[in-house]
């Protein structure tokens, strides 16, 4: 696949205009609505949860959320409407409480082109605003009394935890193995879209199978997204990621296009890789060697592809459901989940 | 009141042996589902939850929560105690969640006599495990499919958040009212009490007006509980209480006890400890000054007198309750809540 073209032979920008005029009614909505659920809330909640939110969001998983549930036919009577919007903002919580505990954690400086929460405010405060967000999600998943709904939720909360110990657990293990790493983005990534997803699907109270193919869909997708992320962190630059690149190297984490380069490097270039692992330090000069080398070794072809057929996949989970205006988008959304800059 | 003594009379030696008694049989179940619901999951979550966890736990909320489904006639077939053993430890892992957030939070040494969890792990799995036991409550939560039940979890979980929040904006603060401090050992402490009584009413499908009852005596026991805690981080020895006393203090956080006495206190006296505190610094001698005065300006008579009227309160709450064996306990453990020297 190159790079800036889907295999439809949509230019990556006019893909993404697409995309923003089809969004642009909701993605406002899903912003007055994350405003609105924070004011009544704390100063400092507020203060720090806003900075992320309303920093560079994609907002991608409510919008997955709303347009499954339109396209399962959810009925837009002006109210309910409103109250699909305010239960998609969970989605856009859980992951401003993740952001913000991760960033702790991997004590990263950068994130959505600006400084991390914790650069600015003292760590305990930007854990208790994750806290904060996280039982915040629940309280809003909990008013909707449907208990599948509260039950996609949790589990996606328990997985997710359990997600990020691993991770914690297997940074710097230069033997990570293609599934491990799997396994790793399915729980930091893809649980929260397909929970997403599927929780459009209940809302509009659609057939267990629908269910299970936009969950499906959400899965590809997630796991798409998260291996374009991780390429990103070797093919961009600083000023179009909004954080520095080599950032998941500087934190001792393989990604695929690495652990694909470490299995067919030669023994010289795997000693070099491994050792710039294990110090978690470089200098520019040594991250651009690894660079040509992760393009050499076919690291970044490898990626790609995988992650077009996760692409595709997601798309045709599609299949199942009648043309409409939802579709069109979700359809997009899965193209453009591999082709975005940032 | 002397300390020591309840107004029964009762000698705090015996009355704890007393309660220990009742309480063996369920103890040791709480124990066992403690383990079993760690085991499944992940190896380092059980091993610095289990820290925390099997260190000098009292094992109060799920306590409380056992004894108000059973006074509420909850009905005691094998397997539905168990079940009710097994949703009993939620509160026991939210109580470990916010104590391992706490002591990373409040850079704390010591906690229930041993090292804080922080200073053996590293502070990013000391976090990660606080989410993932929180993330496993609700999922335990979940599983009932009471929403009444998930509603209670959910809220205790935003309230705590809040108040964590609430807490450290006002650490330092020297012009913390007494409302003010009520207002945060209600969310600190009262909340998580009152629902774990709550949610044994709940389970035993008890009556409206047996869930607010419990629900209020929960509140009670939960504030003079927190007071009692508060008195002994002044009144207290390291030996004793499991971390060094005057940790409050040195934590910028102002209790009732301090409160109290800078009220009452003259100029001088008054400048003294605010030096104190603004500087959260202090030698064993300057400590014992502060306690000399803490007692000479009755802080510690005012404190003793607020919460025996909080125990008296939440006694009043069983009235409406036929004699048992359960209420027996909780009338026990109202009394303990202000006479524990730990």
């Amino acid at each position: 696949m190159s790079q800036g073209m889907n295999d439809q032979g949509i230019n990556n920008q006019d893909l993404k205009s697409k995309v923003m005029i089809k969004i642009q009614d909701d993605l406002k909505k899903i912003e007055d609505s994350l405003k609105k659920n924070l004011n009544a809330q704390l100063e400092l909640a507020r203060e720090i949860a806003g900075h992320l939110l309303f920093g560079k969001g994609k907002r991608l998983r409510p919008l997955l959320m709303i347009n499954c549930a339109k396209m399962c036919g959810y009925h837009e009577k002006a109210e309910s409407v409103k109250e699909l919007i305010d239960f998609a903002i969970v989605f856009e919580y859980l992951h401003a409480a993740t952001l913000l505990h991760d960033d702790v954690i991997d004590e990263a400086d950068m994130r959505r082109g600006a400084k991390a929460a914790h650069k600015i405010w003292k760590t305990p405060k930007v854990i208790l605003t994750g806290d904060f967000l996280l039982a915040r999600s629940l309280s809003i998943a909990t008013k909707t009394e449907n208990l599948k709904i509260i039950s996609t939720i949790s589990h996606i909360t328990e997985e997710m935890a359990q997600g990020e110990i691993d991770q914690l657990n297997q940074k710097g293990r230069l033997d990570l193995s293609e599934d491990q790493y799997f396994e790793i983005i399915r729980r930091k990534t893809a649980v929260l879209i397909e929970g997403a997803c599927k929780c459009g699907a209940l809302l509009a109270n659609a057939s267990k199978e629908k269910q299970d193919a936009l969950f499906k869909y959400g899965y590809h997708l997630g796991i798409a997204f998260q291996m374009a992320d991780d390429l990103l962190d070797y093919t961009s630059d600083a000023k179009t990621l909004g954080k520095n690149p080599g950032a998941d190297l500087r934190e001792g984490k393989l990604t695929l296009p690495l652990i694909k380069t470490l299995q067919r490097a030669q023994e010289k270039d795997k000693n070099k890789i491994e050792k710039i692992i294990q110090a978690q330090e470089f200098n520019q000069t040594e991250f651009d060697e690894l660079v040509v080398m992760i393009h050499e070794y076919k690291g970044v072809d490898y990626t790609n592809e995988k992650a077009l057929e996760h692409v595709k996949n997601a798309k045709a989970c599609l299949e199942l459901f009648e043309s409409s205006e939802q579709k069109e988008l979700l359809t997009m959304l899965a193209d453009y989940s591999i082709q975005r800059k940032v």
